[in-house]
């Protein structure tokens, strides 16, 4: 396992395994930790999931102005697991791709950049576009070709785009997705942290749980048999890279959920969301208090709150079962701890 | 493959298909085109898919009178795929059934007849009436029967009804299902072009892609395990019929699922649904900007949109793997390219 | 099949469950009755089943108070369906767990006993609690111990609660589940009917339908392969355990999909919804008049209406295939027939 930010070595980071197994978040067959190649896997494996505190803040107020956007379509080995790595295809080197963040009436000129070392077509389908299949049909690039469009931004709301090459549901599954932003003239509601993070479906060579190299199973993506389901593209990806706040925060989740096939229903133990913003929509009222937020593939949504408590707050798919593939998170709260909120024992 | 209404010949068809394989909506595999038995098929099948375009328009602002609605139950073998054959049981010979318009405040006498060529019992429940099991229990009608029951419209919405006979799961899954929109009194918003289309699955007794007569085959209903995905009952009817529209039309497209069992999160590449009316409500206000409607088993749903740019809009469910087994459709917008909206290249 | 509350006795028993398979809603096939082993099985197994009335009226207006919960964690066999037993984890005795009604602002002070003779440790994750995963790493208890914890309710909604002990989906779905309900300050629009079920996943040593006692099975769990869906835990609860209320009455069914994988659409034949409140929302603004609810698995919501005609309206999810394992239920209601509303025949 990768040393992760900030975290106080790896006595600390067997404990909070241990912690998991224990609160039965993580249960130890899912976690395919410590096998023989490991050592060698984790030298050569890139970590290309994407930390889900990086994303741009909210743009100032201003009018439409032209924007230009840069992709770069990417065929990388990646650490799947800590004893597997995958070939995966990516935007710009990381799964999700990166968080793109206009404003309404935007124009929007798109460059998809497809490498040279690539072995596959690429383009891009931004669900905020209007035609073209979201600009797939005009950016298919061969290795070492670049596309581009220019698309102007008619609707407010949060969108996910993906590669449309076909097989498209494979260079889906394969890591090829992200969110696009439009905010509304007046912007969003402020927030004190921002995260952005997202579900898909990993379809390998082998089971679940094997190790070494694993290929893309096309077999498997048209049967809808997925191996692991994983935030951010690899197991493991939101506890090596939690979220992170403070008690008394506006925390907002940006959350997609690429599929290819199947639905999410997020929830974070101990948490709930105070306004869900369902569907992607930014118009519509959010619902107020719920514990999840559904989002089937090829959606997106959002929600917001106040963490009153500090502690460890664990991310999950409410479908349990994906925990024993691959799914799990965390965010981290740090700061006092009001025994009126909760506390262990009689009250007071 | 049958002629298409309007399409200018087989070479621009081959074009189509092969285009719609290139953008991945529609893989190679997942038509089973061409095959040896298919001059013979083609020429025995009936055509049981609904064109999406074939419906009433809105009704007159009146006061609540009295309708009478007239279903047929009928068993025809029709065509599946086009190596393909299928006993689909049918309101009115086609999938779905006819669209029923009705207002609120309506009495409505509902006759079902069970055509004396039929093998099986039918029966017809309304989700919009009240009490019954929505005329189901009412309406059992063996082969050659007509039953008739008369019902009061109270709640203004969009509705499924399906037949209700043992075991229902199959009755719908072979095809006998529609939907009934009840109109508030104030009528719908104006739309300039409405669709209906419904979501479907078909459990067979071969194997996806099997040619010839294929057979219902309940054990696999009763298993969840459909062989094919499909709108308007047959693979392939939403391209053969597609919906058609100008850019600056305002779209309203009912959608159903039928189910019997699978949840559909309807999709149209390149459009962005400007107004979604959830779980067939009207009087809640729709949700704005969203790429997709979801619709479990058993509902239905409206969404409305301008298209903004002409050209083809592949209509899937985004559980990408049903492209797989069937699903596919399309939108054909015609008229003037604003190129502010999107056009290849940069910036002007 | 145990003797019904007020069933007027086998003959009418017989007579309903005729007509229940004759209506598609139970098929021959998915009630296990009659088998040899059954009349022993009887004698000894508990109904762990929830009556759907068994739940707490509205609470007075008042004042944020001090509340005392007390949950018992309590290993038992119980029947699961005629011929068979299970060997149920359960809060209280019963599947669900109590309904807990708390007002918002009450200090909530809840008291987990796990029963020495439990072989298992359990504890509880309410979803309204912020903190310590709602509960669950505070609750901890080995068989024989009591933990205690106390926490505010800050927002109004309706939540599930589950045990927190790993594998935490094999405590859910062996029945350790339940909803609390935190009132907003001025309680909720009156009823005349309360109802409280819940939707659960049985996986078990043995196939479905299999006799005599059966275990709970792990690796299902994992797989998410459930042998059995059920209403409040058991085959026919809702059956044996009906729902009832007289036309003309505003009933109000709080219902929770525990999964702990699978989501739900419920629906009643001849019913529709007309006030929906997705995702345990209270605040939000129902949604009005569908046919259906959608709860995806770790989901709650409730819904209101005013049955119009009387009779006997099935309950069910419509994933219908799930009917064929063991899902099934019923609202029957009394008083006079309406015509205008739905009568057999013409319109007079």
């Amino acid at each position: 396992m990768h040393a992760r930010q900030g975290a106080p070595g790896s006595r600390w980071r067997n404990t909070r395994i241990l912690l998991l197994l224990l609160s039965g978040i993580v249960p130890a067959m899912s976690l395919p930790l410590g096998r023989a190649s490991e050592t060698e896997t984790r030298t050569l494996a890139a970590d290309i999931s994407r930390d889900p505190s990086d994303l741009p803040g909210p743009l100032p107020r201003r009018a439409p102005k032209l924007v230009r956007i840069d992709l770069q379509a990417r065929e990388i080995e990646g650490r799947l697991t800590d004893g597997a790595t995958f070939r995966y295809w990516t935007f710009d080197g990381k799964v999700p791709g990166p968080f793109l963040r206009i404003r309404v009436g935007d124009t929007v000129e798109v460059h998809l950049l497809n490498e040279p070392g690539s072995r596959m077509v690429h383009s891009v389908d931004l669900h905020a576009a209007w035609g073209y299949s979201g600009g797939a049909t005009l950016t298919q690039a061969a290795p070492g070709a670049e596309k581009v469009f220019t698309f102007r931004a008619l609707n407010p709301g949060l969108y996910l785009y993906h590669c449309g090459t076909p097989v498209i549901s494979q260079h889906i599954a394969n890591g090829m997705y992200g969110l696009i932003l439009v905010e509304p003239a007046a912007g969003l509601p402020k927030a004190d942290r921002e995260f952005y993070f997202m579900q898909g479906e990993i379809y390998t060579s082998g089971p679940f749980g094997a190790s070494g190299p694993l290929a893309s199973d096309l077999s498997k993506i048209l049967q809808a048999q997925p191996d692991y389901f994983v935030f951010n593209g690899s197991v493991g990806s939101l506890l090596r890279h939690p979220l992170r706040a403070r008690v008394g925060q506006k925390v907002r989740i940006y959350f997609g959920n690429a599929g290819p096939n199947f639905s999410s229903n997020l929830h974070a133990l101990g948490a709930i969301f105070e306004r869900i913003y369902e569907d992607g929509s930014i118009a519509t009222p959010p619902m107020e208090n719920s514990c999840s937020i559904f989002v089937p593939a090829g959606g997106a949504g959002f929600v917001e709150f106040v963490p009153k408590v500090p502690g460890t707050y664990p991310l999950v798919d409410h479908f349990f079962a994906r925990q024993e593939k691959g799914l799990g998170g965390e965010l981290l709260v740090t700061g006092p701890l009001d025994p009126t909120i909760i506390h262990e024992g009689n009250a007071r």
